[in-house]
């Protein structure tokens, strides 16, 4: 939020709009400012946004220095220019690092996947046995779809991560013809992307989300293959190696659960009823909601927390998947003995679509 | 969480499972332990649940005095059983304080109710001014909604907030033939419902979640009747008195902006998305789930923080809603000149239903 | 929905509102009136509603015999009124069969139950084995939740499926001080609960779609169960014994799919969506929702339907559930040799629970 | 389906792996068989697909020409390969439509909003007054937001229009080397993307689902707007002139209810509680789902529907949108007198955004 006010006084005193001095005295303020949160919070409530509480603690920090200064902070903005702004920059780093986590983790499986590309499995519909398949082929197809994920998300970002600036009613009319280079340089300084306000038309971003969404909903899918997979009965995968401390329970001491599975799966099923909230809050009342982006504001975090979860699950697998292929061999033998196995055609055409990843 | 594991080494104790002293040990150890959270939270991420480190710090505080007594705490529970009981007495809790303020809510609207049992306002619906009916009639359906909504919320606590003891599989095998007794003497103590363990078949306590639910879209209901009443081109209610600092504005110093009903309808616009996630991860696995409970028992805060937001907002109604019988009577001359006034048998009967709070 | 408008006809005419001879005459004319379904859906679309052509329908036909009855027809009464009421009247008949097939079901489950009270069975937790419990403790409590769900269900009814009576505003004025009579009335000829109108104030009715929910949820619970026990790695139940052109499959005929566990999978799937919906839309606009009602009128067909298709799986497992006592044992000397069976007084406090059934 | 099975016919023959005569019988059976819908439903419920049924049908059409022609119908293909590719082939045909009608939306409310480029109109904050806007910002932000659902909509169909073709366990093993060519074959008839099979990996077709759910909640928005603005209190537009027999009320015939805004907004009320769905039937089991997928294909023509609700109130409101000039000043002046005007920039760069559509 800070980080906002700053770069928006730095562009209105390039645009002649606010005096210079002014907004050298914002952007220290803004660094100098420790917001007490117990504050924020309670105060915040009683005007329904942070925002409102944090410009007056940041106009009482910068009146130590200049009181002309104060009142050139915030110029022509609006409480929501802050708070989303804030929220895109905060999901950029989130995103940033999900970037990263799911390239690691698409050449991990990838490279897993080449390794058995050989390795018969049985394949298995409806929870039913059904024809043999190989091992680096389903792991192929894991990782193929997570690096469509990843693709689909970097693109969401270009016109997701916008910067918010469009004033009390959207129309930045304070800052008169100014306005729209005003709103450029916020954009250019925080690194975001350039749009008019986005404040009750949140597609571009709601899209970014369903993509997160998206990619929950593989490392979900991931998870319950794997916890299939990892019942002694079957024995074929784990998600790891049986480590101390790992996956243990309160009453016995023998058992290794699969806890990364436990947590991308929890967040699989917590996902839907967020996303659905995102766009249920979409609905929203003329210039500004009354309700819609207040939930909204309060689910984004918890959707990057999902996210969060089904990294490190990822980040998990990728490196410490186990493939028993004498496991996978016994049951392909036991559940359908002289079953031919699955040419190594389909593994290929999808690790060749992996190449870039290999 | 060590409330639960205190009353179960008393109730073990007393049914000879345990040592008299090592229930003591393990009663003052519950009392003095302080939980290092950051620890708590980092190695339950690695069990996918905070009971597997809980037990362990409690462990380690109860060996100070005693190694016996250490290996007798938590004795024949797991986990969820913990985690599930503490749960319960945590939203108990919250009901009981949800009880009295819906009874206040009730109470205020109804007198507000009576007060404008003839006041008539135009009935409006799909939106469109439709016919009149009166202020009261509105007030006191608001509040018989909410006063019914009370009640299945007290039916569903006689169920819902049950003591959780089932050990590893929901057999309580290892405390013999003095499991029922000993998970009669824990809920005693706890003063919750003795019933089987509910652990994968959650339908009393969802039920409870359920009903939350209705007292938070009963909640949404009136925030949008009222926020659409206090519109200025309507007038004719609002949530409070204008008052400083209230509902103010980042960027229009002059606006006062209905922020309980913000609120209000936040937590509307969240609910179904938590109680779709609850319905979702009562699709367990066998005797324990992997992915469903963890997804609820993140989302439980959040509909109890859901509710709390309606609360308050029920609160402030309840002692400050604003009616403007003058402009009431204005927008009915002006939109339906001439019009009948309504009658006030519905009212009547809705007051009447209402006596218990009047 | 003639059903309403011919009950309503009847209790006017008994107090008075209307003439005998035209209560007769709209009554005749909605037993002949065979409705232009198309003409219906289209019309009803131009104003939102159904009820709209239905009444006008119901009027040219009563005009064949009488132009004053045609007149009485409706009278005082608003569209949602009929369509409520008839929403009510359809669920209940599908409440009613709901109600014998989960009798039946339980039944059939806890006869079930009591035959394998002492099967050793391998017991699973986070989708690993933990330790042994038995089959019939399994499918006890199945049968245990299903008689709950069951009691739930019966007890939203009485004041879940009420006549809704409120005319255009909810006041019932057109008809005066009879209002609370006629509305009694017409609750007892069509054997509902007699409430104020609940129009917008829905939670009553709301409680028993959430009840419904449960129900699909343990279905969808039992369903999970099902399908992972009936994986021929660990083959220790069946829904059915296999049978010629149930769960064939189109590429593989030796294959013998779960299909009663897809059906009640795929409806414990849809509940969640479908809930939230009803509760979403609950947030009504003063005396009449615009959008919100319309939302959930046709959600609730979808409801009943899942409901349907668990009924349909339940009833099966009642009646062909297979366990593979010996496979269970088999499975626990694999996986835990030596383990101690579970003592049986945990299935015997669920069966003791289950005995009106027994 | 008969269109997949016919095109699977005439590739396969055309790669050589069924005969030309086979092939054309298949063709010749898929284009003579009405198939017995009645049949279809009953018999694929006891598969769970209504695949197994039409195969079965299909193949006793041509037998009537040829036995061996029968024997090679739907050879190497599995029932979700046609179900999935029919549905896309009907998505297909929606998407169409949709784009056609959203294009004509946003030229028609581009052309209102350049006409009423400078009309001051109140903008409106947590729904209370804030500052001037002009009705031409505001329509031409509505006009922008469905341009951009348009642009992301058409970008999701190249991925996720895709053909179905993976065989019992999606290596398409029974066709051999020969696999890839058949399925770009058949991908080139049917004038899908070729992609490999994506029957558990679903996210292009998921995104496609989302985008439509951001179609949906733009013209939920919009109606919310207009319905707000609708209301005579502040009557400042209307989503159409009044017209005889729309927005008809069965009780009060003087009503004009805003029945577009009615479906829009109860499709955006279901809209998040199917994409929920949708996302949550994604966690499928390994090489083909039990539950997940068949919940989705239930929903799908859902959200069809409620794309098509949304679209039917564009096309109306982009043709008849009312704009009240005269009452927007009227209202400006009673609750801002002397409120400066909104500049006409705002405008003109949204304007400008739109200018493929004026």
């Amino acid at each position: 939020m800070l980080a906002f006010e700053s770069a928006l006084a730095r562009a209105q005193a390039e645009e002649g709009l606010i005096p210079e001095a002014s907004a050298a005295a914002i952007v220290a303020a803004c660094n100098s400012l420790v917001p007490d949160e117990a504050k924020l919070v309670a105060e915040g409530k009683r005007s329904a946004t942070l925002a409102v509480p944090l410009v007056e603690m940041l106009r009482t920090e910068i009146s130590k220095s200049s009181k002309d200064a104060a009142r050139h902070a915030h110029f022509g903005a609006t409480s929501q220019d802050v708070l989303d702004t804030a929220m895109a920059l905060c999901l950029r780093t989130c995103l940033e690092e999900a970037d990263r986590s799911l390239e690691g983790a698409v050449r991990g499986l990838a490279a897993k996947a080449r390794e058995h590309a050989a390795t018969p499995m049985m394949g298995r519909t409806l929870m039913q046995p059904a024809l043999p398949i190989t091992a680096g082929f389903k792991i192929a197809r894991w990782a193929l779809a997570l690096a469509h994920d990843r693709e689909r998300l970097a693109d969401a970002q270009a016109a997701g991560l916008a910067v918010q600036l469009g004033g009390p009613v959207g129309t930045l009319d304070a800052m008169g013809a100014k306005a729209p280079a005003v709103r450029h340089r916020v954009a250019m300084r925080l690194a975001l992307a350039d749009t008019p306000a986005w404040h009750v038309h949140r597609n571009a971003w709601i899209d970014l989300l369903d993509r997160i969404g998206q990619v929950v909903a593989t490392a979900g899918k991931i998870a319950r293959d794997l916890s299939l997979l990892a019942q002694p009965e079957m024995g074929e995968m784990l998600e790891a190696p049986p480590r101390v401390g790992v996956g243990a329970s309160s009453s016995m001491p023998h058992k290794r659960n699969p806890v990364g599975c436990a947590h991308a799966l929890a967040a699989a099923i917590r996902m839907p009823g967020l996303l659905a909230t995102v766009h249920a809050a979409a609905i929203s009342e003329n210039e500004r909601a009354l309700g819609g982006w207040q939930a909204e504001l309060a689910v984004v975090p918890e959707i990057a927390s999902q996210l969060g979860s089904c990294l490190d699950f990822l980040d998990g697998i990728a490196s410490s998947l186990v493939v028993d292929a004498k496991r996978m061999k016994a049951n392909i033998d036991a559940l359908a003995p002289g079953a031919k196995p699955a040419a190594p055609h389909a593994a290929d055409e999808i690790l060749a679509a992996l190449s870039p990843y290999l």
